[in-house]
């Protein structure tokens, strides 16, 4: 028996970093090694990760994108020919020096993501405006040199998907680039019921060597802000530095502008700091890798489980069914199926067989339903769909009350105390505002939101005119 | 209109190794970049490995093992723990030195493979019998620090699946082995088309660290072996250099007792040159990404291209189907086509409309059949199960041709000349006449195959008593 399944983890609202890693050790979806800043990703955190994979993949192919793979390695003189990018990611990779017993020539840094690699093969395949739009996309693992890590927020190695595209005009890569950010805002909605807010970043917080970066920020259960997917539009600014050229119908050599765009393991992060509670993880029915855990009670008496094991059986068409069979009691099966999220528990035990009826318990509101059996399957389709749209509504509710507005600074750092969360602030344009403001109060810029709204004429910080709304917040 | 389509690739026969890097390139699996030894994996190259990924994963799951995710970085102190694997793989890591602009004060090693991670893992969460097996696969990308490489069959980094796995006893250990080995032979014979030899591997060409190791080899055209699967036996040593323990039903400590398996991306090689021929790839239908493509004929004509994609649509539920409505001439995408080897290229212009018929293009014979529509999507499934029993027994045929029997070193040196291909042949069981045999032939030994044949009673090398008949081969 699993002693650690009765524990319960950490307050919330006593300390939400400590609640958050109990929650990812507890509910068994990440593990420390060894290895500094870096995870290993469970079986039950890998299934999520699959689930995100799969519906992403789907998303992704639908639009037109095909999947390659491209080097790990990276030769240092490759990633410095574009000038901004080298700047912004020097600081932060893992570099090889020695292959095997032998000094390298040239150092190798280790993927922090690989804009330079699909610009140097694109340098090679796209000749003609015939091979335009190239649409792809990679699954891989990157590293980032991180100081300071956490499980699925941040890490030395991350998994994620890029996409890298390359068009004939600029119009065609700001179409993409937005139409993939609205994948991934719909993803992040629809399926981990998780409501975004869609905007572009300011120039400060862009991507390095992006001409513009477009940005979904989600908001946590304790008021901090999380970027949880990015697409960038990168003009021909690559194109120039790697030599990306295409005849045009005309017979003219023009340069090529391109997109990229990232999205990673750290959803998993955001999804459980927007859903979870004190008793751990909450599962949004559609990315759940069990859907429905059947708990047999009094298991050992005379058809109990053979009961069960047909209800698995028979509901296995309509969703993502388990059943947990072993000697534990369950009291205990509940802890750990709770710990875990799992969205519906169903008992069922020899009283329950007599009176053609199950139990459901709703991990989202604790609810129990007596369901009769022959009414199950709709039932439980309809409880899944109706536990979805919940946790999106809680966590839009959520996101609403902890949005605030600011008409002055003071008002700003007020509201940043006592309501936690997205402020919302006219802002000038001056990135010498976003950097007051950032070591006044530690709020940085999330986005310059596309739902614009005149709150006043003044910047937040210096109250010289101001014509753009900014979403401000402390993030992680 | 693409130049290269119309090129044919170098003759087989003539330069075959220069044939098989034509068939990478010209079918547009693979191209090279300025990372040494390190490949790009292109669209239709990354959709054959989706399709290997996808069918073995199946296999994984459906023998109850789970994905996890392990870190990419290995620090040096962890990897050194087993003494025999540290020895193995020192020479052909990639060392991490340096974070960032900082010295790391220990260096990490790129993965070559994930045993002492698994171990590390496996030694925190096992405890008692009741945690017994633990079974874990891992999809991910690994570098060994080659110096001669070859897309798909030799390549700095690769990408692959391994399976770790944690038992009770050394016979579970074993059954596990051999049980994964069966997998991957069944993959390869029933969706690869590739016929396997299943054996042991000798001492000297064992996993460093494994008790035994055991092994799929395939032979390719050009009559070279090529190791395409292997699955090891640790018995206990990791577990006593890890220290995993655990508590047995009689309440003794007992150390755990483990496998581990790893395909790769090398396959996608090995069906190239079992496979291919003078006009390119030829792909085994279940693995194709496309098997069947619609080439119209006349498209400009009308009622053709609603025709052509009116056929895509109605057999899309029964097969794989593409459709070219480009404006290349038909020549064009006919040697495109027959160069990346889809199975099936399906021609229909106006006169076959008219007579309500398709011309089919088998792209492993060449025939070609006239079908009447309404028995189209009966015919093309047979033929898709045709081709590929076809194409299985070709290269069992093809494997019996050149496999030849030496009982004496004479013979042996002789037929590895006359006739290259697999020479069985008795063995003492000395290393010393394994590693003679290598030096005056370049043979190795593949295997000691599991289905043994009593050829003669002394080794095809010392002459003294042999019991052991081996699979020796010259090898990629």
């Amino acid at each position: 028996m699993k002693k650690e399944f009765v524990q319960s983890v950490t307050a919330m609202d006593d300390d939400f970093a400590q609640w958050f890693t109990d929650v990812v050790t507890k509910a068994e979806l990440a593990d420390y090694s060894s290895v500094r800043g870096s995870m290993i990703i469970r079986p039950y955190g890998y299934a999520i990760w699959d689930n995100v994979k799969e519906a992403l993949d789907a998303r992704i192919k639908a639009t037109g994108h095909e999947n390659v793979y491209m080097p790990l390695f990276i030769p240092e003189s490759l990633l410095q020919k574009e000038k901004d990018h080298i700047e912004g990611f020097a600081p932060e990779v893992a570099w090889v020096t020695h292959g095997g017993n032998e000094k390298l020539a040239e150092r190798l840094c280790v993927r922090p993501t690989s804009e330079v690699l699909f610009c140097e093969h694109f340098s090679n395949i796209i000749h003609s405006y015939r091979d335009l739009p190239k649409l792809y996309n990679q699954w891989s693992n990157v590293v980032r040199w991180e100081k300071t890590t956490r499980p699925f927020l941040r890490t030395l190695e991350f998994l994620w998907q890029e996409g890298h595209t390359a068009h004939a005009t600029d119009e065609d890569a700001q179409v993409e680039t937005i139409r993939m950010l609205d994948e991934y805002a719909q993803l992040c909605e629809e399926w981990l019921a998780i409501p975004v807010v869609k905007g572009q970043k300011t120039d400060k917080e862009k991507f390095s060597g992006a001409k513009s970066t477009y940005t979904i920020e989600t908001l946590m259960h304790d008021g901090k802000a999380l970027q949880s997917g990015t697409s960038h539009h990168f003009g021909d600014g690559f194109a120039r530095a790697f030599d990306i050229k295409y005849l045009d119908k005309e017979g003219k050599q023009q340069y090529v502008h391109q997109t990229s765009w990232g999205f990673t393991t750290r959803i998993i992060g955001a999804m459980i700091m927007v859903h979870g509670d004190d008793r751990g993880l909450v599962m949004p029915p559609k990315i759940a890798p069990t859907q429905v855990m059947i708990v047999p009670i009094a298991q050992h008496k005379e058809g109990v489980l053979d009961y069960a094991y047909s209800l698995k059986d028979s509901l296995s068409g309509s969703a993502r069914v388990g059943i947990d069979a072993s000697d534990k009691k369950p009291g205990w099966k509940f802890n750990e199926y709770e710990m875990k999220g799992i969205p519906i528990r169903l008992e069922v035990g020899p009283k329950d067989i007599e009176q053609g009826q199950v139990v459901l318990v709703r991990r989202d509101t604790g609810e129990k339903l007596v369901v009769s059996a022959d009414e199950l399957e709709d039932r439980l389709t309809a409880l899944l769909e109706d536990i979805q749209n919940n946790l999106f509504n809680k966590a839009l509710s959520h996101r609403e009350e902890h949005t605030s507005v600011a008409t002055s600074f003071d008002v700003f750092k007020h509201v940043l105390v006592e309501n936690p969360g997205f402020i919302k602030a006219m802002w000038c344009g001056d990135v010498a505002c976003e950097e007051f403001i950032k070591e006044e109060t530690s709020a940085t810029s999330r986005c310059i939101p596309f739902e614009q709204e005149k709150l006043s004429n003044t910047c937040v910080c210096c109250e010289k005119p101001a014509e753009k709304m900014v979403y401000w917040a402390k993030a992680y």
